[in-house]
């Protein structure tokens, strides 16, 4: 008989083992915090990557790895969570906890809402705050989560177990939880996360399409690298969070707009002090944040 | 007596002696092409910095240095290039050959014509593309110029010899030097260099301005950090290049904003296909920059 204490998470099923999922499992592996662990996707090249990697102990069906799992973890684009949370609910077993890694969160919490009935409590809707370019298990790495922000947005039916579980998980990762309301972390991830997006893509996209791309494309430097690096992102990803949190995006790309109105006049009118102020306010804020902030 | 050859620039000026001028001068040190070094700025700490750095040989008054340069860098910000012209003239000897690293041309091609008159062909207008958050001696380094983009735009009466000092400097700088017209360099860098700095920089601005900008800064990520870095730029830096560079750069700005309406336009409708056609273009064109570019 073994000594070894009981994993957090005896079985972790991840739905979708790409670098978000992927991580999770890496991590929670690293940590000694999940016994076994299955991984479920569309596509079993994907699947059998991630084994080789170890990123999961094996494949599984999502009718298996629901029948087994302690929790599971839905890693899926957002655009695809609302429906696979309508394919589980009635299979869902009562000590099973689901949460989900979606960017967005009010879109998930109405779908659950719709779809989990009595067992609405046994789901965690979450949005760890952290990615990179690359996609797909072989960028997942259990480092992935230190020092990130995880956000979940518990509803008032979530149950404290189920609650608790998905904190302590995101812990063992390295992550720091925070709690909100959907709404407010729609509206803030519209802002700091989703418009730069929709901005990045916008510049890429004009410059890709003027007649002279070429020549400037060669000229492109180093600022350039770094404004336009999220554009290179996962258009299907990225359709999904716009699409879903159309409201929130619309209404600050409106702000945004009238932000650039403001500094194109001063430019216009050739008002010299205006600019420096803006660009010196800009500059300053930016300097501050990177101060304050893990990531820089 | 010595037998050491005769390096490329046996005095070289740098007037400015920061992450440019100061990188410019490492690189001619480290490679040996350049004798001694005089070092010429408003500010005397910065000067001492640069000179126990050993970025220059001894600072000098510009009279000085007038007297004994064989090639005069002007690494000053661009809105006061054309005013350093302006003193140099009259005392610029037939031998010294003067160059500048300012990011703008069109208005510095302008000056010095204005300025010069006969010795307009001993100028050589340059542009480094490179650079860095970072600015002052401290940040300049030996290889900051390795691989990058050169661009000089020579006029009609740029004498030869100058043309090719300038050049070779470059190149034992580690640069890809590469020549085309004021208008082409101003368009282009208004495209790849100066909107993304503009939009970069609205954006802070808006996200610093708004009510609730703790909470947004505090849930920032990593695409926000790269979106942002150029923002934290010197502001007197680049309220000069917008300001000489304006008309480009409005034209640039208004053409991203009706990529702008066009995007959002797809997202208002909420035309998924639309919208997801405009990101995959942005992200292939990215992945191929990426994947011909020596910067990422």
């Amino acid at each position: 008989m073994s000594n070894q204490p009981t994993p957090l998470v005896p079985v972790l099923a991840v739905v979708g083992v790409g670098l978000i999922g992927g991580s999770f499992a890496a991590a929670l592996k690293a940590a000694g915090a999940a016994g076994r662990i299955l991984g479920v996707g569309r596509d079993t090249s994907t699947l059998e990557r991630a084994r080789s990697l170890g990123l999961i102990d094996e494949a599984a069906t999502l009718d298996a790895a629901l029948e087994q799992a302690d929790l599971v973890m839905l890693a899926a684009p957002v655009g695809t969570i609302a429906s696979l949370l309508d394919t589980i609910a009635p299979r869902l077993r009562a000590n099973t906890v689901v949460t989900d890694a979606g960017s967005t969160k009010s879109d998930i919490v109405h779908a659950a809402r719709q779809s989990l009935g009595s067992k609405l409590g046994q789901f965690v809707p979450g949005h760890p705050i952290a990615g990179a370019e690359q996609t797909g298990p072989k960028a997942a790495r259990p480092d992935l989560y230190m020092n990130r922000n995880v956000v979940l947005t518990p509803l008032a039916e979530t149950g404290r177990p189920a609650l608790s579980l998905v904190t302590r998980a995101w812990q063992v990762c390295g992550a720091r939880v925070l709690t909100m309301d959907p709404d407010t972390h729609d509206t803030v991830l519209a802002s700091v996360s989703h418009v730069p997006h929709f901005l990045s893509s916008v510049f890429m996209w004009q410059v890709a399409m003027a007649q002279d791309s070429d020549l400037r494309l060669s000229l492109a430097g180093s600022g350039f690298r770094d404004f336009t690096r999220i554009a290179a992102g996962s258009s299907e990803v990225w359709r999904d969070i716009f699409m879903t949190n159309r409201k929130a995006v619309l209404t600050e790309l409106a702000d945004v707009r009238r932000a650039l109105e403001h500094a194109e006049q001063a430019l216009r009118d050739g008002d010299a002090q205006a600019l420096e102020d803006f660009l010196e306010r800009a500059a300053l804020a930016r300097r501050l944040w990177a101060s304050r902030s893990r990531l820089t």
